[in-house]
């Protein structure tokens, strides 16, 4: 499970950070989920080693251009590339309609199965080894976060030690893999839990972009392994992020101090914080590293591997997110 | 008159090729005009020296996605950076439907004057210094070729010349320079035309995409200093050009031949010809310079001063099209 930031400004492009996009690699089958597409963002696919023929799923925050505006030109680009097998889309109501809106007047036609999704908040999508979670955030339109679950796995299962206990392999090492209890043809009765190592716990990543601070995205973070926050003000410019129901990097970092949170992304910077500037993004950091240590700065072609949870100091790369541009 | 071209790709971007979009720059009075605007013209704009606050007007040629997705985008950003004026936009019937949804569904509020032109075939604008003549193109859907032209000037006036001749300076002089005939106060008949040097014809730009060969491109092109015109495919893909209704490198050539033109740049050329392929970009160009010599290969951020038609040769700088890409 990996995410690559390819967008980290809000509102406008700037010559170093494009509008909103973030992609999930979900290594071990081959697929991205993207999370919001701000015009510009299949540009930014091809200037990185993320194939858009790999694109499975689409999650969309809100309808506002800088999150949007890239999406009905990417799918044209993905059937060119090669018609994929099937796209599923989340995202507000309305995405629907404006897609079929761009369709009908720009005649674009899209010759592989795309369905979109209007979804309520919680569960909005599982399988055998994920689940998706999302819940309104607060803006001024209709806005979601999203949390991507890994499914906790069961322990490691000790072959040599059931071997000990001599029971006879079969069809009941896949059921005492899985934790449960059998009873063996000589009456002993045994429980899986005993031959497995501690559970697997999955990780979960949830991105919360556009909102100001609310209870929702404390609750959607809850324990996650990364949270990536929209930061676009500074906290000295609290009264714009107010009026216009965007946080402070002191929200997002309050956010993922309440929720337990492992390591914070912020993202989604007002370009007036560009370096030279009387305030810049180090300004954010460090309002936010007062609050939550374990934050970094986000920006364009950010890759970060999410540790697994047991050997999670091992691989952690967080440095890389503290450069600040 | 200065043309900049932004995007050089047909259908999809690539690594160094983005999508359609061409910007006229009229320097004498700060203003840029700008031709189709396919998703990532801002960003284009962002990485060359035009600044966005300069743009006046937008044409577009047709509604496909490659080149209008960007201008919802462009202008939102446009208004982020300052509100404009105004700004004019000119295109096929569905062009304001379009920016209607575009608007409402990305609840995008544009705060400044936008006026969408429906035009027909023929003048569609003019003032004192320009004049926009548009005519159908023959694509799949509804297109229309551009052309630009700078009015002709009356030649320079000889004031010394007029003072030899004992003409009292004062409004008549204003009637001479424009080449009229005046009475003088002792019966004098004086022809401005004598007093003035030769007219300064104005420089003529036409852009023609997308399309196929067609009679009409052959007439809107009529005796242009440049014509800009489509070569999506190889004359070796000229089934391809006829079931898609786009040109190849030869019939871009004899749109030029035909129509008497000065210099050519074909431009909106298909992936497919990339460096490394069989055939790549420097067939096109001899394909088409087989049939008129002085064709170019656009690329993206050429830049290119028409010259003015009394020194052409001096300020000319087309070797800086030849470079493949």
């Amino acid at each position: 499970m990996e995410i690559v930031f390819l967008g980290t400004s809000s509102g406008v492009p700037t010559r170093s950070r494009n509008v909103s996009s973030l992609a999930v690699r979900l290594k071990q089958r081959g697929e991205i989920w993207l999370f919001d597409c701000g015009e510009g963002t299949q540009h930014q696919l091809l200037q990185s080693d993320l194939k858009v023929g790999r694109i499975r799923r689409i999650f969309i925050t809100h309808m506002h251009g800088d999150h949007v505006f890239g999406l009905m030109g990417l799918l044209a680009s993905i059937g060119l590339a090669g018609a994929p097998d099937r796209i599923d889309l989340y995202g507000p109501p309305q995405l629907e309609t404006y897609l079929d809106a761009c369709a009908r007047y720009s005649h674009t036609h899209l010759h592989y199965p795309i369905t979109v999704h209007k979804h309520k908040p919680g569960v909005i999508y599982e399988d055998e080894d994920y689940r998706v979670l999302c819940d309104r955030l607060d803006h001024r339109i209709p806005a979601y976060g999203y949390r991507v679950e890994e499914r906790d796995r069961p322990g490691r299962f000790d072959v040599a030690k059931a071997q000990a206990l001599g029971i006879p392999p079969g069809p009941v090492y896949g059921q005492l893999k899985l934790g449960q209890q059998v009873t063996l043809d000589d009456g002993r009765v045994i429980h899986g839990q005993d031959l497995c190592g501690d559970p697997q716990p999955g990780r979960k990543v949830v991105y919360c972009t556009d909102t100001i601070y609310c209870d929702n995205a404390v609750r959607l973070s809850e324990g996650a392994d990364v949270l990536i926050h929209e930061a676009t003000f500074s906290h000295r410019d609290a009264t714009l992020a107010q009026q216009r129901l965007h946080s402070t990097s002191t929200m997002a970092a309050q956010v993922a101090l309440a929720a337990g949170v492992k390591h914070l992304f912020m993202t989604h910077f007002s370009p007036r914080y560009a370096p030279g500037n009387d305030l810049d993004l180090r300004d954010l950091l460090s309002e936010a590293r007062a609050i939550f240590p374990h934050t970094d700065l986000a920006y364009d072609f950010l890759t970060y591997e999410v540790p697994k949870p047991s050997n999670a100091m091992a691989v952690s790369s967080s440095n890389e997110g503290s450069r600040s541009r």
